[in-house]
C-alpha cells in the first residue's frame, strides 16, 4: 500500500461536514419545493448499459461517459455523467402514462474529464422535467421552479437568460453548405465572435449570414424580440420561435428574465426554448434548461420534454455554510439515570453528544452550548 | 441505436415515485438520528483510486470493485463498494483530530458482482461511524443507534446477534497448521457445519479442535456467555472477549440482543465486537457492524473505530411504501390570479398540481382530494 493512499485524484473531493449539511439542507429543501408542484421523486441507478445512458449524437456527453465490459453481463456498462436521459426512459417505459408527467431526481453523476478546470469530476445533480405537455405553460413552469431553486439556495444577483433552440436551426437550414460546419458554427455564436463567424458564412445567403451575426447583438430585456423581428429573415419558425419568446416574457413575474439568442449550449439536444441562469459569485452559468421533445425517442416514445438541472456540489461551494447546531454535551459514562437523562432530550429534539472527560471537542457540526451534569444524583443541563 | 435501449442490466433498478419518497424520508429520519448523537455528516466521493478503496488483504471487496485506467489521471480509478473504507481516510486524514469523531454518511456504492442472487448491485448504504474511542461505550452507542435505525424504519421482529473478532481468532493462535485454511475455518463456522470443521482440525491441538465445534452451539441468550467461559480453553485474550461481551449484555435494555459466536462475517477486517441485525421477512442479516480498530492504518494513523451500516434499497423492498401525499388540482392556465392563489397555497405548505382540463391524472406519489376552482372570478379549493 502506497503511503499516500489517502490522496483524491484532482477535480474529486470529499464534502466535509460544514458543507455536507449545507448540501443536505438544500437537497431536502429543493425536493420538498418540487413536490409542492406536485413532481414525484425517481432514482434511477448510478450505472446502465452504454446504449441506454448515450445517444451516438452526442460525442461531448461520450468522452465525459466511463464506460467498461461488465463481469456479469459481458455488455458495456457505464457510470452516468447526466441523469436527465434515466428520467426520460423511466417516463416513456417504466411510468408508460399518457398525461403529463412530473418527475424529479437527486444523485451524483461521474465526468471521466471535467468539464471545466475548477469544475468537479462528480457533479451533484438536482432536477426537475415536464413530460407530456407541449404548451409553453411547462416551459413556463420549469422556469418558474428553477428561479425558486436559486432563491431557496439563496444565491443573490439571479439572472435567467432565455433563449430558442429554432432560431439558429431554421436559419442552418437556409444554408446547407454550413451542414458540416454546425458545430463551428454555434461555437462561434457562443463565443459570439463575430470574425470567426463572418469567415464561417462567407458565401452563404445573405439573410443567413446577417441573421446569424445579428444574434451576436441579440441580448438583454424583452426589446430583444422586436429587434429579432426587424433584424432576422421573415422565416415561419423564426416568428414562431420568437411568439413562444414573447408569451414567456409577457408571463414573467420574476424581473430577472432576459434573452441571450446567441447562447445555445446543449443544442444538440434542445428543441425549443431554452435557458441558462447565472448569478452573482459564478463566472458561468449555474443552471441550464429548456425543451428536449424528442428526447425519449430512442427509448421508442418520443413525448413533449422540458426540464432543467443544478449542481449541488457547485452552489454550495458560492454559499457561506450553514453554522454549526447547539449540541448538549454529556459525560459518557454507562449510567441508567444519565441514559434515561439523555433519551429524554433526544426525545424532545435536541443533540447530545456524548463525551469523555478529557475529551476535546473538535466539531464542525455542532457546538455544545450546554452540558449535562449530576447534582445529588439528578441529571440536569446548565449553560456552558 | 437498439430497440431495447431501456433495459437495465440484471440486479440493477430504478427506485420509482411510491418507494422512492419512502427511501427519502427514511433517509432523513436515520441521518437526523445520526445528528441528535452528534453524528457529522461526510458525503465521500462515488470514485477514488483503487489503492484508497482496496486493502490488499480484502479480494472479497476487490471482485466486488469496478475499476479502469482513468483518462486524467493514468491511474486506476474505482467505483467504491463500501464507504467504510472512504470514512475512515477523512477521519484519519482530512479532519485528522485528537478526540472522539462520530461520521455518518448516506450513498450508493457499486458492486462488479452481486453479493447474492437476489441482491442489487446498488446498494445504498447509510451508516455511522465513531472512532478515536476503545472503550465498550463506543460498541454500546452503536448498538443502540443501529435498533434505533431498524425501529425508525418501521421493521418488525428486530434481533442483535452479537459475537467477537477476537475468540477465533486466539484459537488459530494456537493452530500454525490451520494457517492456510483460515477462511475455510471461518466458512464452516458460518454454515455451522460441524464434519468440514471436524475435517478441516484434524491433527490440531484438542482445545482447539473442541474449542472451535463448542462455537457451533454458542448461540443464543446471555448465557451463551457463561457456557463460552466452560467450553472454551483459558485463554486470555478469550476472557477478556467473554468479559466484553458481558459488559453489553449487562447494558442492553433493547431486550433484543443476543449471541452468536459463530458469525463472524467481516472477519477480515473486523478486531473485537461484531454484531448483525435480524428482522421479520429478510431471510439473511439486514445490517452488520462492529470494531475496525486497524481501519485507519494504510492511512498512517489506526485509531479504534466502530460502526455499521445498511442498505435502504433492500430495508424498504422489505415495507408497505408510503402511501400517496394529498394535494389539490388546479387548471393549467395562464391566469395571474390562478397563479396568486397557488403561490398562497403552497406557501401555506399544500402541494398544488396543474393539470390541463382534458388530462388524466395518473401520479403514483400524489393523490388528488381537492381542486382549485374559480366561481365568478375568485379561485377556491373545494373537495373532490
Amino acid at each position: 500500500m502506497t503511503n499516500n493512499a489517502w490522496m483524491l485524484p484532482d477535480q474529486i473531493s470529499d464534502v466535509l461536514p460544514r458543507q455536507a449539511s449545507t448540501l443536505e439542507g438544500l437537497r431536502r429543501g429543493l425536493l420538498d419545493l418540487y413536490q409542492q408542484y406536485g413532481y414525484e421523486l425517481v432514482m434511477p441507478p448510478l450505472v446502465e448499459y452504454t446504449d441506454a445512458l448515450l445517444d451516438d449524437a452526442d460525442e461531448d456527453v461520450n468522452l465525459r461517459t466511463v464506460k467498461w465490459a461488465d463481469a456479469m453481463t459481458g455488455k458495456t456498462l457505464a457510470i452516468r455523467a447526466d441523469i436527465t436521459p434515466q428520467v426520460a426512459r423511466i417516463d416513456a417505459h417504466l411510468l408508460n402514462r399518457q398525461g403529463v408527467t412530473r418527475l424529479c431526481y437527486s444523485g451524483s453523476v461521474f465526468h471521466a474529464r471535467a468539464n471545466g478546470l475548477l469544475m468537479s469530476r462528480e457533479p451533484m445533480h438536482v432536477g426537475a422535467e415536464v413530460y407530456g405537455h407541449e404548451g409553453l405553460e411547462a416551459d413556463a413552469e420549469i422556469q418558474t421552479l428553477l428561479l425558486a431553486s436559486l432563491r431557496l439556495c439563496g444565491l443573490k444577483g439571479l439572472r435567467l437568460d432565455v433563449s430558442h433552440a429554432g432560431i439558429v436551426r431554421a436559419l442552418l437550414s437556409r444554408a446547407p453548405q454550413l451542414a458540416s460546419a454546425t458545430d463551428e458554427v454555434y461555437a462561434a455564436l457562443q463565443a459570439k465572435d463575430a470574425v470567426v463567424l463572418r469567415a464561417l458564412t462567407i458565401g452563404c445567403d445573405h439573410d443567413v449570414c446577417q441573421g446569424l451575426l445579428a444574434l451576436l447583438d441579440l441580448y438583454g430585456g424583452v426589446d430583444v424580440i422586436a429587434r429579432a423581428r426587424a433584424l432576422l429573415p421573415v422565416d415561419a419558425v423564426i416568428t414562431a420561435a420568437l411568439d413562444d419568446l414573447s408569451v414567456l416574457a409577457d408571463l414573467d413575474t420574476s424581473g430577472v428574465l432576459q434573452f441571450d439568442l446567441a447562447d445555445l449550449t446543449g443544442y444538440h439536444y434542445h428543441t425549443g426554448v431554452m435557458f441558462a441562469a447565472y448569478c452573482s459569485g459564478a463566472p458561468s452559468a449555474i443552471a441550464r434548461g429548456g425543451r428536449y421533445d424528442h428526447i425519449g425517442e430512442r427509448f421508442g416514445r418520443a413525448r413533449p420534454a422540458t426540464g432543467f438541472s443544478l449542481d449541488l456540489r457547485e452552489i454550495t461551494e458560492l454559499m457561506v455554510f450553514d453554522k454549526p447546531v447547539k449540541a448538549i454535551r454529556a459525560p459518557w459514562l454507562m449510567d441508567a439515570a444519565l441514559r434515561a437523562a439523555i433519551d429524554v432530550l433526544r426525545a424532545n429534539g435536541e443533540i447530545v453528544i456524548q463525551l469523555s472527560d478529557d475529551a476535546s471537542v473538535e466539531q464542525d457540526a455542532f457546538v455544545c452550548d450546554r452540558e449535562l451534569v449530576s447534582e445529588t444524583g439528578v441529571w440536569s443541563v446548565r449553560s456552558l
